[in-house]
């Protein structure tokens, strides 16, 4: 399996950093193909704008998706943002590693979607969710927290974790055709004994070297929306569900 | 009233723009005082790194929050971030204006967020939510979106847009100590004719001259939470509501 790791972390000893740096030698090991995009060691930008195109179909007015779907018909990314979508159509498994920041993805690993994920490249044209572009792959999202489970609850004071995961989960990773693997969470890594962080690590190691078997969020198809994009059958609490 | 206003949009004539010219005009000419941070215009950094310090409390380690308490009590925050900081404790109403991207905030404006609310600055040492060292303020969304409101309903396909907003509006204005007021969203400005958006901006400036009475989203209290930030009362629905 070609696997492609985006690891958004600042500090190469952190929790995060052992997890993609013992991943990827796991699933090296046992015969699969990894390639790891390091945000940080890559100084990658994450602000997006007229920077992501070596082409310009408006020099006055700059609107993002009209110059993403220029570029997409005149090679017109700039190469690091080629290079970044080569990865992306190369993998076969996507994964995304990160802490959780301010219940949310770290601004260089935010903007790396917002940059990457370009109209008619990962989506768009009538190709969304189960026939978006990026179909036939699957996305996990491997992260930490800052707090204990019972925080990222229902009743949690921060919120289910499932919901705050929603706008990833489904809005980028589901949006662009992946099939969406539950995540991998370790709650606060700082916290742990080494036995557990150890522990934690070869928890990683499994889910990596099982990835066919994990278990998938499941989500409506395309095919179920009416023309406004509105369910023609209400699902309640689908969208809180994972 | 003291309004400080986030600016995150790469396009000077893009609606989200007119929205913060004109809003700002607006309040300046009823006689309140508008600082605007335009972050694309400032060409603001929101990689959160060692560069959000001039000081260094650990040199082979790089803990985020360790450094921020530490910077906190030594004054060491790098003049980009003590900047924003000022401001952010020199206002009394907050507007983070922003087009969605991918269903949650530009990495220019995430980074913001992720490297000025620093812990023991905007929060940390008990001081949380209706306790947040910026509690006394307000605070706002006012966005954009890419599609129809309907897709942003509980069955549309992009879902409940107050969950997917929960994570800025709970998790980071509120739990900092903002009153989080009801968000001004404009779906799909491309798609609007020049008389509906005219009629957008009049609606911003109206909102934006009664924020006093403006509807506040309703949370709970950190005393309604037990030992382990759980809810001691649960409240069906608490997370998604808005």
């Amino acid at each position: 399996v070609r696997v492609f790791i985006v690891h958004a972390h600042h500090e190469p000893r952190s929790f995060n950093s052992s997890l993609t740096r013992e991943g990827s030698a796991a699933l090296k090991a046992a015969g699969h193909e990894v390639v790891v995009s390091d945000l940080y060691a890559m100084n990658f930008n994450p602000v997006s704008d007229r920077r992501n195109f070596v082409t310009t179909r408006d020099p006055d007015y700059f609107r993002q998706q009209t110059e993403e779907i220029y570029a997409a018909e005149h090679s017109g990314f700039a190469s690091d943002i080629q290079a970044e979508m080569d990865k992306l159509f190369w993998c076969e498994t996507l994964i995304l590693q990160f802490p959780l920041w301010w219940f949310g993805l770290p601004a260089i690993l935010k903007g790396w979607v917002d940059r990457v994920f370009a109209m008619r490249r990962t989506y768009g044209g009538g190709k969304y969710f189960d026939r978006g572009p990026l179909a036939g792959r699957s996305a996990m999202c491997s992260l930490t927290t800052g707090s204990m489970a019972p925080v990222y609850s229902d009743n949690g004071i921060n919120g289910d974790l499932s919901m705050l995961l929603f706008p990833i989960h489904h809005g980028i990773l589901y949006f662009t055709g992946f099939r969406v693997i539950e995540p991998f969470v370790v709650h606060a890594p700082a916290r742990l004994s080494e036995e557990e962080r150890a522990r934690q690590l070869a928890g990683y190691r499994e889910r990596l070297l099982s990835l066919s078997s994990a278990p998938i969020i499941q989500y409506p198809k395309l095919e179920d929306y009416d023309e406004n994009w509105v369910l023609k059958e209400k699902q309640v609490g689908r969208s809180t569900t994972a």
